[in-house]
């Protein structure tokens, strides 16, 4: 009997100019265009096993082990829909093919970071889960069609079906037929765009990004400016930088994006906070990084930025990691070792120090814990099909 | 020997429509109009006595018994010399006045609230130097035309020149001549409006509103569309609902631009923060506050508002106040009694706790200290000639 099951695995997106309000919420069509870089999947992944078989009695999906109920008219069922219409276009076609979009699917996914990091998921977990079932489906479609279905799961999920620098362009029509994802540049094109990330402490639970987007849609008098006047003229110079290879004008927009999005929410009402006392230090101290490189003469070496909640994505040439690294530690004292893929500090591990010419009272220090992890990664490729060794469900088709 | 001298207090002000930005910076002009509740000068103000004098050498001013300097071309010394001005063209019109135009002053000026308790107190100290150089000159000139030159001396100070509510229109002219405060309504108009500060513990300097402010003028893309489109409709709701004594829209008018003002704050380029964990958590209570009052078939309660510091000023009809204090210990422990003026509390004190329905997971318990103080106050009147009773200079002209 033969099995019908693919591996794929995808990656997290970090958005450079933020995805924040939609114009259709079912669909999933934005307010405003997005541009992100696409993390290395070698560090961060979702990985996900789909089968077809015509013994399974309904579609089942487990995450990280755990079942999860596929709501009808839910976004799961719908990712799953249109993948399977596809096959069945596929099938409809070409008579040789097996009638496998008629069977039920069990799915398996997991993510190789822990939920409790704060980091999205949802992204690369949709991202995988329209790759391996296009994989099973054996689908001749391209990326940036894949994308919108993923953009069905979870708005932020289309970017993650390329890798490198992927602009999420939001389309006008009304049917969502042209918001998809296309590649700006691959990683090979830029692949010195390193990133460390801070997962900062969370006391308390923040306002979910869909619920919270849809109130600044309805109630910020500023968010209308930003789509109509900032964002286009951004995501056209960011474009330019990418290409152009040029980290100075990268940063400063990459930057002003992140802060122009948390004004926003914080111009709803009532108010959306997401950054809390360690992240404005985190800024505080890459603000003053920057100040010392451009006093000594020299560009802009690290951008900060934030999605909907602590953490800080700091993007930087890999040759600043280093530093960056021993500035966070510096303020944020660690309780476990750097975990260093890269091999940038030797077997003494990090010593907190700050570069010549560092104001030091920019932030006060932290205690141990403020800062509950750092993670270093670097531009990344788009998803991967994986081979049967890396399934995640067993012969039964029920997860390992 | 005739003694020319003259003692004045003036109040604080806080905005409701906050001022950020100025299009000239040597003649203070703002952006935006902007429009703030005069507080009671019985629990804040700035009390000054100017003297003039033939024996006095040089202008001299002393702020709370330390002498400060009177810089050339500087704030202080444009306000001293239009007083002068003034009085020069009533000597010029009536030859049996006395010509004290000609002599130097010395003026002594204390604030009854300590410069640690983070209130800004430009606004009230140079409100009360005009106040007392218009009586030491027996101006007969208006409160709209004193606030002209106030303003000259610091932006905000020209609202203090009026009790009650005070507008600032931000007139049109350059030399500025059309930048004044009006009263929207006295204090007898509505005053049941209270206040309750929440002196917040701020561990690091913010960026000052004077050099804040500017940046946000040249790097926010979003500070226009608020200048242009947002500021002159909520300007003329929010004089609508004072003259209405519309408690509601007032307050939602008054949170809106307090967020807005933070907001464009933070598009800044590098953004600028004022607000800190305390401040969000003193927010995060007042929305359940008012979410619990419309829940129940009632209106907002009460309105928080943030100037560029993290303290918390909240308006509330009187009858709140006690509900209010009651929250805001029950979340920060206050390490001294509050200060009752309105006798709120009887002998045992405050209470913590929170009303009927309320969420108390809104936010987390503070320690001790996260807010230093609490002051009770009200909308106040304007500024007041004090008796001689009251001067702050001894028989030789110096602070007593």
């Amino acid at each position: 009997m033969t099995v019908y099951q693919a591996t794929a695995s995808a990656p997290v997106n970090i958005a450079c100019i933020k995805y924040w309000g939609k114009r259709d919420t079912k669909l999933i069509l934005p307010t405003n265009s997005s541009l992100s870089v696409t993390l290395d999947q070698d560090h961060l992944r979702s990985t996900t096993t789909s089968r077809a078989d015509p013994s399974f009695q309904q579609d089942r999906l487990w995450l990280n082990g755990t079942e999860d109920e596929i709501k009808e008219g839910g976004r799961l069922a719908t990712c799953i829909r249109e993948m399977k219409a596809l096959r069945k276009q596929l099938e409809d076609k070409d008579s040789s093919l097996p009638k496998i979009s008629d069977y039920h699917v069990h799915i398996s996914s997991r993510n190789n970071f822990p939920t409790a990091a704060g980091l999205a998921s949802s992204a690369s977990g949709f991202a995988a889960l329209v790759a391996s079932l296009a994989a099973l489906y054996q689908l001749p479609t391209s990326r940036s069609d894949l994308s919108r279905i993923a953009r069905q799961g979870s708005g932020s999920a289309c970017r993650s079906l390329f890798g490198g620098f992927v602009a999420w362009q939001k389309g006008e029509r009304a049917d969502g037929s042209d918001s998809l994802a296309v590649e700006v540049a691959p990683r090979e094109h830029w692949p010195d765009i390193h990133a460390l990330i801070c997962v900062v402490n969370d006391e308390k639970k923040g306002t979910s990004s869909t619920s919270g987007m849809q109130r600044t849609v309805e109630t910020s008098p500023l968010l209308q400016h930003r789509i109509k006047h900032v964002v286009p003229e951004r995501m056209a110079a960011i474009s330019k930088a990418i290409l152009a290879r040029d980290f100075d004008t990268f940063a400063r927009i990459t930057m002003q994006d992140s802060n122009q999005f948390h004004a926003v929410a914080l111009d709803t009402e009532p108010p959306i906070f997401y950054m809390n006392d360690v992240s404005r230090a985190i800024i505080a101290l890459i603000v003053e990084y920057n100040r010392v490189a451009v006093e000594k003469g020299g560009k802009l070496k690290a951008a900060y930025t934030y999605d909907a909640g602590p953490n800080a994505v700091i993007y930087a040439p890999k040759e600043n990691i280093k530093e960056i690294v021993e500035l966070i530690v510096k303020y944020f004292p660690q309780a476990e070792n750097f975990k260093d893929p890269f091999g940038l500090f030797g077997a003494a591990g990090v010593q907190g120090k700050v570069v010549e010419g560092f104001n030091e009272a920019v932030a006060k220090p932290f205690s141990v814990g403020a800062v509950k992890g750092l993670i270093h990664t670097r531009v990344g490729d788009g998803p991967r099909t994986l081979g049967p060794e890396e399934a995640l469900l067993g012969p039964e088709g029920l997860p390992k």
